[in-house]
Formats: C-alpha cells, sequence, structure tokens
C-alpha cells in the first residue's frame, strides 16, 4: 500500500530532510519509526528535501509500505514512535502506485518569517529571521514582482546546486507585513537550492534601502550567484504546502 | 525618571514573574539587567503576575530610573544584557510619575491557544495546549457567552487566589478557529488568579460535548471550584496586551 504523508518538523532539530549516517535527520527519523511500526527498512520520498534548520508545516512524503492499513492507525503508531522528537505525521492518505510526492507535485509553496524589530526574539527563536533595522515591506513588495514568470535564476541559486536548468518560474513571491513581522509566500512548481533563501536575502537590500527596485532586477538578469544577495538563515524558511493534480 | 516597559517572554524558561532567591524568574531577571545597566537595586512593578509557564506579548512594567536616559538607550541596554534569556524590552517609554503599571491599568487582555489534532506538536512545543479529540468550537464561542458581565467567579479562581473579591467584570470571552488552531481571547479590567485558565478548561469540557452550555451556567452559580472544569495548562496561555487611559 503506498501511503502519502503530509509532515511537520521544527527544521533547527535535524540535520535536513535526507538521511545521513549518525546525523539525526528527518528521513532517517521517520524511516526509523516506519521500521519499528511495520519491521521493514523502508525508504521515504519527499516533495522536497529541506535543508538543516529549514521547518515544514506541510512537507508530504511517499512510502510503499509492506500491507494495507488504516490510514488513522499509520498516523497513530508512526507519531507515538516519532516521539519525543518534533516531527509530526500529520495526516496519511492511501494513493495509487503511480503517486509520487516529488515528481507528481504541481507547486510548492514556502513562507519566510523576519521579525522586524529592534528587540530581540525570544518566542520566535529559531522561528524566524530577526532584522532589527526598519524594512520597507511595500519596496521589498515590488520588487518582489520583478521576479515573478519564467527566468535564470542563476543569481539565487546556490553554487553546489544539481539541477540540471536554472530555468524556473515563480508564480508567487508576496511581501506583507503583520504587527512587527514580514511575511514572504513563495510558490512555484518547483524551486532551485536555496532559491526562496537567495531571494529573501535579496528583498532585504532592498527593504533596507541598499537596493533599488531596477538593482534586484540588474540582479537578476546577471545571472550569477556573486550579484545576488545574501542568503537568508534556514530557521525562518517553511515549507507549507504541496499541491498535486 | 519613571520607565514604563512592555515586555514579550517565554514563559516556560522562568519560575513566573515574581523575584524568588535561588530560582530564575521574570522580575529578577530584569532587575538584574537594570542593576547592571545603572548600578542600582530597582524595583519592577508589572501589571500582571504571569504564573510559571504562562508567556507574554506585551506585558507592561514600570521601573524609576535614577537619572533620566533616552528610551532608546534604555531599551538597547537592557536587552543587551538580558541575553541570552527569552526576555525582551520591546518598548520604553518616559512616563508621568503617577503611572502604575499595575494600578493604572484599565483593561488586561489575554490569548489562550490550543492546538486541536490528533497529531502531537512540534514547532508550538510549550506554545500551546494540544488537544487531540476534536472540539466543537462554536459550542465553546456560545458558551463563553455566558460568563461575560459582572459575576461572582468563584467557580474559576484558585482556590489559594488572594484577592479580596471574586466578583469581576469579564468583558470578552471569544473563541475562534484558525485552521487546527483554537484561539480564545479573553479581556477584563482584572483577573483572578488562573481564572483564564481555568475558564478554558471548562470551555474545553463543551468542546467536547461533555458539558452543555447549561452546565457552564451551572458552574458558574455555583460559585464553587470543585464545580469547574480542569485548570488549562500554562503554555498554552499570552498575556497579550494592557490598556491605560
Amino acid at each position: 500500500m503506498r501511503a502519502r504523508l503530509t509532515l511537520e518538523y521544527t527544521g533547527t532539530a535535524f540535520h535536513g530532510f535526507q538521511r545521513q549516517p549518525n546525523l539525526l535527520t528527518v528521513q532517517g527519523t521517520l524511516e526509523a519509526a516506519l521500521y519499528a511500526f511495520c519491521g521493514a527498512q523502508l525508504t521515504v520520498h519527499a516533495a522536497g528535501r529541506t535543508d538543516a534548520g529549514v521547518h515544514a508545516l506541510g512537507q508530504v512524503a511517499h512510502v510503499d509500505l509492506p500491507r494495507p492499513c488504516a490510514p488513522q492507525v499509520v498516523r497513530g503508531a508512526l507519531n507515538a514512535y516519532l516521539r519525543p522528537h518534533p516531527l509530526a505525521v500529520l495526516a496519511v492518505e492511501a494513493v495509487d502506485a503511480d503517486f509520487h510526492a516529488r515528481f507528481s507535485a504541481i507547486a510548492r509553496h514556502y513562507r519566510y518569517v523576519i521579525v522586524n524589530r529592534p528587540a530581540p526574539l525570544t518566542l520566535a527563536v529559531g522561528q524566524a529571521w530577526h532584522v532589527p533595522v526598519a524594512l520597507d515591506h511595500e519596496a521589498m513588495q515590488q520588487a518582489a514582482q520583478c521576479l515573478i514568470g519564467r527566468h535564470d535564476f542563476s543569481t539565487f541559486r546556490a553554487t553546489y546546486c544539481q539541477a540540471a536548468s536554472p530555468i524556473r518560474t515563480l508564480d508567487r513571491l508576496d511581501v506583507r507585513r503583520e504587527g512587527d513581522r514580514l511575511l514572504i509566500e513563495a510558490s512555484s512548481r518547483g524551486f532551485l537550492h536555496h532559491q526562496v533563501r537567495n531571494m529573501v536575502g535579496s528583498l532585504v537590500q532592498v527593504g533596507k534601502g541598499r537596493w533599488t527596485v531596477d538593482d534586484l532586477k540588474t540582479a537578476l538578469a546577471a545571472r550569477d550567484r556573486r550579484a545576488g544577495g545574501q542568503t537568508a538563515p534556514p530557521e525562518g524558511l517553511y515549507f507549507t504546502q504541496v499541491d498535486y493534480p
């Protein structure tokens, strides 16, 4: 039985998604829980391999269970075996054998959270990027719209990104303020490695008044990582949702 | 110079607000930072003494500084001395000598956060009450309205509460759902000890279908703590705002 799992986790508790020997990772922890549940070494496939520190509110993965099982039973058992790790299975659904968490996805949604105030973080430690200097979120929103559409995103791609092509189509990049929080919502069929964090780092340059909107356009056109702003820290990033047909 | 401080803190990191020997408390930590800043043993007065585990997003306190100082300088210095504790001074304002954080307050606002889903908490560990059984938030909202107004709240008062009178006027008690979160907003000029958490514990009885709206009315009328529901855990409670004339 192929099961689709919706996952939530605290990224700062793991060395990223991908299984690694002797390191606590999301995939390794989940596969250990699956082994405890059904006694088989199963491989989990995820919609996106989040980096260390990056959180998930709605990561999606699939796994082939050796025998059919009620989805609620799978969810309850996995959550019991996952304790005390901050990784929870929100939902389990039986899906067709041709469903693939990564390849069937038609859209991925991320949120980036900045706390923009002079005072340091308390409750949001490890869950947001603290930027003490006042940011002009309206300028950031205006600049973000230049990135929408189909572009060569080499400027915002990690130098070690392994994707075959730097061309992606960005469907949404919206910046809004809620009190002292800036929320940046990004949507695309697929992102390059570090793309959201690199775009956020550059938008913050605009928000600080160091870059104009045209500077961001120039950076995009350079197709060179060295033309981009800093990589925003991982702990502000949330993988919120994956869409399937 | 009397300074009004707006405070944010992670309640689970402290043994409550009130200074206690050999225990980390909000007041003790803040007074130690003030001592480091101005070399004097100063006493901080707060709008409300939050219990251990209860968070604050907008606690208000006042303190008399030995000499005038620019508010932004006070904020920056205190936040530097408060590290690495999850306690931040969001704002500092010079106020008249007759301002009193506790006695001048005309309204206090609290929020209670419940995560209502089968899966355990990850990012919200220590920041919400996890109730896995489905809650009927509409029934809870309906029941909450019975508590609005001026009543003897003995049913919802900690047995060791030291207030002279159990009579309080509850101005607001609203329950709403946002996805898997239930947010309960409570406002009053003043609350009894544990009043919000005890009201929430009883509303959850309604949400689970164990109590009817009339059962809640009966509990209120009993004026007896033994007639009330459980005390909701502290980590779901946030002291959000204090109003002054």
